[in-house]
């Protein structure tokens, strides 16, 4: 059965092939009219610009830390770190042009032929960036696992780490870069186009809104994608790192993570091609489906390679447990943020302004965090209880193994977004905006569900590089009674806080940026407001990049330095303390700031509903407070702490070496 | 040396006669103008009402809890118990007392004598609270330890957590109980009074005052009372638990804290005396000057009791360490909430409205975590460092010391704040608004610094008691490699989420009663609005009260359930992981809340000053949705972490008998 591990990465490559096919079948559909042609093509050429420009920067960067592990922790470390970046860069990249072709195509397609083909097209568009997202890290992580643990021996496996880094590395600068970006877009034009000129959404005459459609690339398909395929990499290495101390069995222990994964993807196409059965059916169930499909065919395949390599029942047990607590978070997230009750209740408190909006919201955030922290706690027991720490490694893989459709249909999302953009900027008319107006709403829905399912796998993935901390330094006990340890837990718990601030205030200073020169040009350009004349946008586009860039750096920097400071002051016992702490605070931190944005921005459509006195009213006034407000909380801070989490420890485990105790 | 303990009681009636003299003092001035004493006498009337029928609940809910502890765990720690929570309700009720009498002799007396008559009764009244409560908790831990650890044997000493515990349970209830009185209150009357109706703050027609006026009073000093009071002993208890463990000279490690709060208490009488010596000096300045001169004092003769004692140093230095750990703390909370420039900054972000307010502000409650924390970790590094766990235990009692005087300064600003209010609801004219105004403004900067000291405090004692309850239940490791202590971290963590998330949504309850209520009168009562007819305020003090008392019952309930729960649940150990995430989440959501709520306080201050625009402006507009955003978040949720991590921790050490391993 371990043999199964030498197809991976033929499965990969495969992956890889299904998703160039569909990128052919995305090119090939009309792009429509000239005009949408244009726009498309701009948001294309912005997009492509900040990755660019975003890469030249992590290059410099990815080279030093490559020189810098290369001598101080291993060659093969370092080695395996660089190709990990490369692929999470490649995965950015590829998922980008699939996005960036896919959102004209599918506007065009809500135009000429319905909701059906929109679907097909935003969704095919959506699954690109997840195929390639999990077969890359299939491919790399079986590769490199036949090269140091299969050729060079089992000695070799802390040397993985690497890899999951590399993917980190590039994961926080592209949520938090990204981040930046979009929301500092989103609310720039908002501020100046909305609030001050009172001209709608998306208007054409409004030079932010290529940046803010540019923003959602970025930020919602880059950032995210850059996000999961971290948790996806990072899960996998850490429980092969800690099924590497399992003893005789450990071969079997190590090589499941890979053979799962393997499946999942397999069961991801599957999945994606199960789509085409289902026309007519409603899109939100769709899309739900095909991921319980996938999901479904995950862990029955699972079950026998389980078996297979003649591992317990429990190990299953593990896996099963974490997919369902993917899927257990999702829900609670969609009930939270979701057009349930608690959004409707918040949206009536805008009858009393935007203070009690804001105090509602933000209690409803606080009141979110314990149910989803507890069905981690829960999952985290019985993994344990089930398979020890192995377990919790394992729940983790279970909740990501079927990245590729959960992806797919995360990156959906933006594109439908954009669809929805490009039909109002081109003046599409109400049927077509309508159709896409749809499948955005859905898309809302699918992104938060997303986010929460992000934070989710990151704490069990952040849970799962912990223990294989402990293992990899050599710890017996992490001993809270020991004042270094709490001293720990304290420091991780305020970094947190402390990159949540920098993202934050960077969203303020960037965005102040963009609301300066979107006034100089409704200022200065004549006939703007008149339709008459027609805005620059590649000067906010330009703005937005620069800024975001700039911005990004000292957060990264922080993440980066944080455990090698710590652990040298504090020790290898201080280092698990600040992790454990840094976890804990981050996932509450994180969990606050998604669902308290998704709730404020669905409260802002609830009432667009026509509720509350609809667009317009004072409650609708209230709302929109509420919704830039949720902005930089859902779409920047709050992400931004996923990766951290993860990136602190991933650098633990890399720098385990001189920790040793 | 240690024979000191047995003056420790007389050192303590002394102080009580100290603050009876100040009570007659201060009954003794002119209580001002028929219509001062007719709304003061309203206040007082709302005040005691509030007090006796939450003394009546929680009779019953202390009745209850005795019975168990004197089944469960023994009638020694029931003993204790019920006389540490009688012990906090006298203090309140004498606290309530003075404050209510002198609110309205300083208002007379900024109209009669002029600022240094009114600042010397403003703190005489605050004094009494200060110095009752350094009384009586020195007078019940020195004579429990008399009988208990004295006269039984130090096997007893177990017994004394049980005074702790009263002393916490009764805080919970009254911070969170005040806490909610005073923002439904507060927030009620704004949004109807100065929002709906467009008249002033502190309006006679607004039958809101009132009950606003009582708020000040039952949250600022009664709340603010009793959690000062339960982590002055709280911090002392566990600190004589941790040193009952010091082998053969456990009985000077035992007495030096009760030693050093005796010390403590005259060094705050010589401080409260020395104000009579600063006559004419800028009123700012004399509070500041007082509190250094006690901790001065203190540590003097703290130096030559532990040089008695025969202990080393380093304990001393310890002491010394949380005693200015306790000051740096106070001064950075005033620098990201006082005028200083993050608050000017933040007042400029109006430019752009509420929204970029309240990212902004929210960011700067984000970054001010870290600097708080920081100075907490170092404090217990050095602390553990010069003294191990007991120089833990020893900081907090440093810091806490010389509560004499810090609680005086704190229970000053309610007071000022209540004679601003009497003066314009009484209409004393512009000068003497104009000297009320002044130490109303000191009152918020002390109040600002009291709540992080208040923080800052609550975390030291929380460390110490948690230390404490390690070595109660007996272990010698809490092992954060372990999944149970991990997920005891994550529950934890989550219970100060859920609590934040209670009271806050609590405040929104109440509050929109009062709206209505407000607006109900404002419709019904004929000629209110001309001032024709007279408010019913005695309606609108009835529902806060009421609403307030209902709202309080569940977080506290959550609170005490919850070591119980977890402790059946997850063992010792997982309880220990569950303090801890506790302590380290609501310190820094403690820290976060009234940070935040601090600095948008004053940023609409710094506008009402006439920057921006000034008043009236829609800078100043923004500011004041901000303002009503900060209020729950800096009076109501931020202060109840302080007694939840208390709570817990203290409620574990008493159950440690149930749980040792």
């Amino acid at each position: 059965m371990q043999i199964l591990v030498s197809i991976a990465p033929l499965v990969a490559i495969v992956g890889l092939g299904v998703a160039f096919m569909l990128y052919k079948d995305v090119v090939k559909q009309s792009p429509g009219t000239e005009r949408m042609q244009e726009i498309a093509e701009m948001i294309h050429q912005g997009a492509m610009a900040f990755l660019k420009r975003e890469y030249l920067i992590l290059a410099a960067f990815v080279g030093v830390v490559f020189v810098l592990l290369y001598i101080f922790i291993a060659p093969k470390t370092a080695v395996a770190f660089i190709i990990g970046a490369i692929c999470s860069m490649a995965a950015g990249y590829i998922g980008m042009m699939g996005a960036t072709k896919a959102n004209v195509r599918t506007s065009a397609a809500a135009n000429q032929s319905g909701q059906d083909a929109a679907l097909q097209i935003a969704f095919s568009g959506g699954s690109i960036m997840g195929l390639t997202v999990a077969s890359l890290g299939l491919l790399g992580i079986s590769v490199f696992f036949m090269i140091y643990v299969m050729f060079f021996g089992v000695e070799n496996v802390s040397y993985l780490a690497g890899f999951a880094m590399g993917a980190s590395l590039i994961a926080l600068f592209a949520r938090v870069g990204g981040g930046i970006y979009t929301k500092s877009a989103d609310v720039g034009s908002d501020l100046v186009g909305k609030v001050e000129a009172g001209i709608p959404e998306d208007d054409p005459r409004n030079p932010g809104v290529i940046a803010d459609n540019v923003g959602d690339c970025v930020g919602d398909t880059a950032g995210l994608g850059a996000d999961i395929y971290e948790s996806y990499v990072g899960s996998v290495i850490a429980t092969i790192t800690i099924g590497a101390a399992m003893g005789s069995s450990s071969m079997a222990y190590m090589t499941l993570p890979i053979i799962v994964i393997m499946i999942g993807l397999i069961s991801s196409i599957i999945g994606i091609a199960s789509m085409k059965l289902m026309k007519g059916f409603d899109p939100a169930s769709v899309l739900r489906y095909t991921s319980f499909v996938a999901a479904a065919i995950m862990l029955a395949l699972s079950l026998v390679a389980v078996a297979g390599l003649g591992l317990g029942i429990g190990v299953w047990g593990a896996l099963t447990l974490g997919c369902l607590a993917g899927i257990g978070i999702g829900l609670l997230t969609e009930y939270y943020t979701g057009m349930f009750g608690p959004v409707k209740k918040l949206a009536a408190t805008t009858s009393t302004g935007a203070a009690t909006l804001i105090i509602s919201g933000f209690a409803l955030a606080l009141e979110s965090v314990a149910p989803t922290v507890i069905t981690i706690a829960i999952a985290t027991y019985f993994a344990n209880a089930f398979a020890g720490l192995y377990g919790i490694g394992l729940a983790a893989v279970g909740m990501l193994a079927t990245v590729g459709i959960t992806m797919s249909v995360d990156a959906y999302g933006p594109i439908a977004d954009n669809a929805g953009g490009i039909s109002e900027m081109s003046g599409l008319g109400p049927e077509t905006r309508k159709i896409t107006d749809g499948l955005d709403a859905i898309g809302n829905t699918t992104a938060a569900i997303g986010k929460g399912f992000a934070i989710g796998s990151a704490a069990m993935t952040a849970l799962a590089l912990f223990s294989a901390y402990t293992q990899a330094v050599g710890l017996e006990s992490i001993n809270l009674v020991n004042a270094t340890v709490v001293i720990g837990l304290f420091i991780g718990g305020a970094i947190t806080f402390s990159i949540a601030a920098m993202t934050m205030t960077s969203v303020g200073k960037a965005a102040m940026m963009m609301v300066e020169e979107i006034r100089r040009q409704f200022r200065e350009i004549e006939g703007l407001m008149e339709g008459k004349a027609k805005p620059d946008p590649a000067t906010c586009v330009d703005i937005a990049t620069k800024a975001s860039l700039k911005e990004m750096i000292l957060p990264g920097v922080t993440a980066v330095l944080a455990p090698l400071v710590v652990g040298t002051l504090l020790g290898a016992e201080g280092l698990g303390g600040m992790l454990a702490g840094a976890t804990v605070c981050g996932v509450m931190l994180a969990l606050l700031m998604a669902n308290g944005g998704g709730a404020w921005d669905n409260a802002k459509k609830y009432i667009e509903e026509g509720h509350h006195g609809g667009k317009g009213s004072d409650a609708h006034k209230a709302a929109v407070i509420g919704d830039t407000v949720g902005d930089p909380f859902k779409d920047t801070s709050g992400p931004a702490m996923n990766i951290l989490i993860k990136l602190m420890s991933i650098i633990s485990l890399v720098i385990a070496p001189l920790l040793i105790v």
